[in-house]
């Protein structure tokens, strides 16, 4: 049975491969009368491009989005938006390898398990391009939100081991890798170089905040808002642990101390992260997910080919060093279409 | 929008409030000529029950489960499950405070927020009694993955700030924390006596294991097994953190540690947690929770009133002073359930 | 994967067996302070039970209705409503020739070789007795309905041939047969005696009218308004037909005589049953459904056993001669759950 | 809450209107290893392209699939589909007046209604172009469905009050009303052009017939077979009414009659038309679909503006004066993708 669709009454269908002919999203149960242009998505998808920092991948492409349907007279009509990105720079050529030997930590394994033949080329499917479409998605549903007057930002809170210590949120936008913490930046970059010199790869920590959402969303007991939230996050590849609030830290700490404060203006603590019970409390919700270290490494590692006899494989070609700058305005698109498509999943019981 | 049911071929729905007539699951989709008897729930439902430790709450019912449906002359007929377990010791008198004053960490709030009307005894829908059935499903679902003779294990890994350094699962079943580590038992007992005699609570860390799941389950590029797993964990009442295999630790290794080399023999490390692309490669799935103190303490709290009048509350009654041991066939169940989902799934295309 | 849901934002599932502990619905999804209590049941409930016309089933259950959840001092919590109708005159000692034969015009056959084994006391799963589930539901849709003051209306436009030639809906509940025309009724009884006496049985055309719906409920171009209600009707055991407005007639009308003018103050006439592309277009909604005679009759028919050798079979027993009167509510019910929920989906967007 | 997707376990939405880019569908979950190329589409799609008879709409489209993603080195991978059918010619000025004033008998007027904005220009969404996107979705449906051998078959069982007196499906093919009788061929046609001669339209009723379907496909109570088949056609533009088997000739049937004898080499009757309880039975499925006059008529109509106005409207351009051999196809597309969906959700359970 498919899982290619994402979202409920905000329902964003995904399609399309690295190598393809491009990379899409439908998105159906968008409200109509939002004014929607090709133009709305360029800054998001500027901001997931590689080569934003000097030791990203150099295939670079404009991921210029085209409407193919849903938008009249520049306004959404409540019919299905269909967004396409077109793949543009497709060398399939050094992929050649992959049609016999499976990357460890890549899901070309399990893909070849699962449906016997999979397009291998960078990926396919299975690559982070898919997450081109995540994004222009995003863009919708934060325009979906304006009502609410939500804010949501993402950032990076720790990268190769290297934890921002401050959180200034008006500085990620000023460094290539959304850190919040200009102190730690220098370092951070080192630590990247570093492992792409020795041809390895380096995971990191993303933090997502939204701010001004109104009490009341989340479906309990199984549609929480944490609960999909957490599944939107870890759905993104490369994603392999997720944390609302205080998160593990809540494991080891007092009921006394963990449970927050309710006062007439509002909570004092947000260890809750926002979520209580499964719904918005009101408060900022806070969530982090870990990215492991991407597993395209130019390093010797052993393996197996389709047949299952041992190999080694040293992956030659133009790979990011890490996910984490990269991931970033993707996790912030997933908790827009998650919050989007509460809201009006709220709309149709209030 | 409603969000009471889970899974979509093994779909469970569920019902029912903590001091309400009782709480019950509809089980739609599960595959005819399975053997089932409510003899079949006696022992899983006995694991969530309170009273396993001296210091649980008292409230001690014996969460018998009444098969409404489905089953003729001892076999699943193919049609729904419904199932049903009747609230029997259901003092309602020591909620009545909660008319008024909101909960700290509790929904409580929320669910007034969203709602505007709610049976607040006991927490009512969400109320950890609610996981009775979520834990009469994994029963079931159980059973429809005897075929493939995957085996879940699930168990205390930290409690109080005191986690298991051994990994003995032998001994699970012989302390009254599900703890696999013996040498550490006396010592989380004690953390857990001394926060009940504080009238404080404690939190925790608890693990779930699948050996023997095939290759080839998950449904990417959102229902990966991976994304189902964190949801389904994720709307369990009182868990605020995730990781799938290494998780928040992969976020600090290096890709040529991280990666899980491939041998002719399988995965010599399991970094993955079984999940690649968001689809069991066929490894052990390993999968942990954070699950927060509860937040039912006798110590006095600051608070609001409906009116949002600022309140102290200290609760008197019976509460467990952590929901870890309890929490554990409730994880348990809930991997049984997506697991069992995603077979039946991936049957669909196979 | 199942099938025992209807309705997205309004959602209810079904359970139970003709002659098994009971029938019950779960209801997800309907919005919070909605006044409810098992007496609100009791009218629609008497509607469709047996022994309204003298020549019914001399099965006669109170079909009471009993709340399990969901409701809290009498008003709707926003979480899901459990109903459970307990079976309370159920002989299983008259279908034990059902073990072994298959009856034609029946679900036996099919749901032998679907599921491999079924409750066939009674039908099980596909007795006519599932029905009462949906008029409960009914109940409960019609009152979320209540904003918008739709008022639905279902009758017999003919049974067993005898056609209403008056449309006075003031006395469809002064007849046992639900029949607009009073000049037709004893016909009507006529027919359906004769039927009985042969130990036969007869079909009719039910139609179900909603006025006062508001235009805009239907989601194109899949879940359209026409199509839903379609598939509800259809849903219902011994529906065959289904019409809306116009219906097969339409097939026959020249465009300029199908159109319906518009004016300032509406349609002039109403081939399109109140729906156009789809959608609700502010004129009644008419729809009807075929139904054929009940296939439980006492003559001698040919049939073949469950290892496939010929047979002949003649009922004995207690069965209607007619499902007419009694699906009329059935009917009722469904349009209220498909107009409820398509209410709560249009609310989700506007 | 969105309507454009169809089927649970073989899924198709669809997007885009009449006048803008294109039309397309993405389907999710299609098995992997199903060949699959752009050629596969041709026949199908010429099957609904206007000018098949000389009284059909000059605008002429080639209609070719651009299949976008989910098929690698000509098979099919289990990854989404996306199926692209660019429009090309798309002269809009015609429909300018549309801006103004709603067509009677057309989806303009709840369109408004419902979304505040759409794309009027040929009907936008609402539009019969939209039917292309299905037509294609069918082919691979049907290829879905190849292990089964089911053969389906659609054809004009009447139009314009001509009715077909013989069944010979060897001849659909060979004139342009898709009819199974040669006799009334040039009937059909004279009543057609004088139709459109005076700036009329006319309706008509199509079969379609799904032969080597096995038993045990339909998802009770409420995803039957039957309810399945009467919303995917129903969900078609200009279909008021559906039938299954003997349809609403079976309301005047008696039981003895109606009933379908069982013998050992099958059943000796279908009035059931292949389904019982809402399961496949074995024996031919056989629906039929009343289809309306199509509504853009060239002679003068009373309307109203988006001012609610009273106005006149006669419609200039280029019409189809019947739906019905162009809907042919579009029927015969969705038994197809009704059927393999239920053909993979049975695969989940079996």
């Amino acid at each position: 049975m498919p899982g290619n669709s994402f979202g409920k009454v905000f329902r964003v269908t995904t399609f399309g491969e690295s190598h393809g002919k491009g990379i899409g999203a439908v998105i159906d149960g968008c409200p109509s009368r939002i004014p929607l242009s090709e133009a709305d998505f360029i800054n998001e998808m500027a901001g997931r491009r590689p080569g934003r920092s000097p030791v990203d991948t150099p295939r670079s492409e404009p991921d210029s989005v085209e409407i193919l349907s849903g938008v009249f007279e520049g306004i959404t009509t409540g019919t299905p938006i269909a967004l396409f990105i077109r793949n543009q720079d497709v060398r399939s050529e050094p992929y050649e390898i992959l049609r016999r030997l499976f990357r460890p930590g890549h899901a070309d394994y399990t893909y070849f398990k699962k449906y016997g033949h999979f397009d291998f080329r960078g990926g396919g499917r299975s690559s982070a391009r898919e997450t081109a479409a995540r994004v222009a998605a995003g863009v919708v549903a934060q325009k979906v939100l304006a009502p609410l007057e939500i804010r949501i930002t993402a950032y990076t809170l720790e990268m190769g081991g290297v934890r921002a210590k401050r959180m200034d949120l008006g500085v990620i936008h000023k460094n290539p890798f959304y850190c919040p913490d200009m102190g730690v930046v220098d370092r951070m970059g080192e630590v990247l170089s570093k492992a792409r010199e020795a041809g390895d790869s380096i995971g990191g920590i993303v933090e997502v905040r939204a701010s001004g959402c109104p009490a009341g969303l989340g479906e309990p007991v199984f549609d929480k808002l944490s609960a999909d939230l957490a599944k939107g996050m870890m759905s993104v590849g490369a994603v392999k642990g997720i944390e609302i609030g205080a998160g593990f830290e809540a494991a080891r700490l007092k009921g006394s101390r963990n449970n927050d404060p309710i006062t007439p203006s509002g909570f004092t603590t947000n260890h809750a992260g926002g979520i209580l019970g499964g719904i918005s409390n009101g408060d900022d919700i806070v969530i982090r997910a870990a990215v492991k270290p991407i597993p395209s490494i130019m390093m010797t590692q052993e393996t197996i080919d389709r047949e299952g006899r041992p190999a080694r494989l040293a992956l030659k070609g133009r790979f990011d060093s890490s996910a984490v700058p990269r991931i970033v305005p993707v996790l912030k698109a997933m908790a827009a279409v998650v919050l989007a498509d509460h809201y009006l999943r709220w709309k149709s019981i209030s």
